[in-house]
């Protein structure tokens, strides 16, 4: 598994991984229907980083953005997204992207992270990232509405990358 | 005191109380430098609303935006901000605007509000956000450097809207 930096040409391969997290609804608060063009713009051109994560064939299996998670005050505190194939599950991939976004993160001088919306039955999700340090900081009460759950509780998720 | 949607003309008695706040760089997360242009940006193009609190002689003596938290799944969160003449506090504008401003939340049909970065040294504010009933979720360990005292942690806090 490598991960490196995104290139143009790997957008079909995220797209083609991504596009069925965004349909479904359950974890990433942007719409069910959001399109391409938008999609490209919240992982591509927003974000100060993109990475993604290629297995051997050179198939895009994962994906991760970095931001700034507030203005300058608050912008020494990073957010990341992530994505892993869904054909792909229990490799370690997120686990993988998770280290590597910190590392990116310490590199870029962040001093934590933040996870602002972490949807309380994306159980997979909290957990690893439970595991590799992060706290849950607080419930959101009814703050994602699920696209077939209804309104549930979400997670801000926190850890300090530097002491 | 009268609460009303901004207009044009109002902006440079917003400008007046908002900009020692942003060069004070003690609550809100906006550089201490910041531009009057992005000012106007933050303030008045980028959120769903804007309110004015105007004394008797029609001076500009408060403000506080509104807008959705978070994308669509999480759009029915509403965030909102709030700045009170320097020269008037303890006069209840900051109560009349958070008032103002869930009563203005609910019109829209949001159904929580959430504030993502209370700075814990702002202790008048998070005593007013209390007593209006929003909860201190969490904490984020130094997510927050203020100009004169550093890295100081800050509050996430919520209030249901809606039961």
């Amino acid at each position: 598994m490598l991960i490196r930096s995104f290139e143009p040409d790997d957008w079909p391969g995220v797209w083609r991984i991504v596009e069925p997290v965004f349909r479904e609804g359950a974890t990433f608060p942007n719409a069910v229907d959001t399109t391409e063009q938008e999609a490209h713009c919240y992982w591509v051109e927003a974000p100060l980083a993109t990475m993604v994560a290629l297995d051997e064939a050179g198939v895009v299996r994962g994906i991760y953005y970095l931001r700034a998670n507030q203005p300058p005050l608050g912008a020494h505190v990073a957010n990341c997204g992530y994505v892993v194939d869904s054909s792909c599950r229990g490799q370690g991939i997120g686990s993988a992207l998770c280290v590597h976004s910190q590392d990116e993160a310490r590199r870029r001088s962040f001093r934590a992270m933040q996870y602002n919306l972490v949807v309380e039955t994306n159980e997979a999700g909290v957990r690893l990232w439970r595991r590799h340090g992060f706290e849950l900081v607080g419930t959101l009460p009814g703050a994602f509405r699920h696209a077939d759950l209804g309104y549930v509780d979400a997670y801000v998720m926190y850890k300090k990358l530097v002491e």
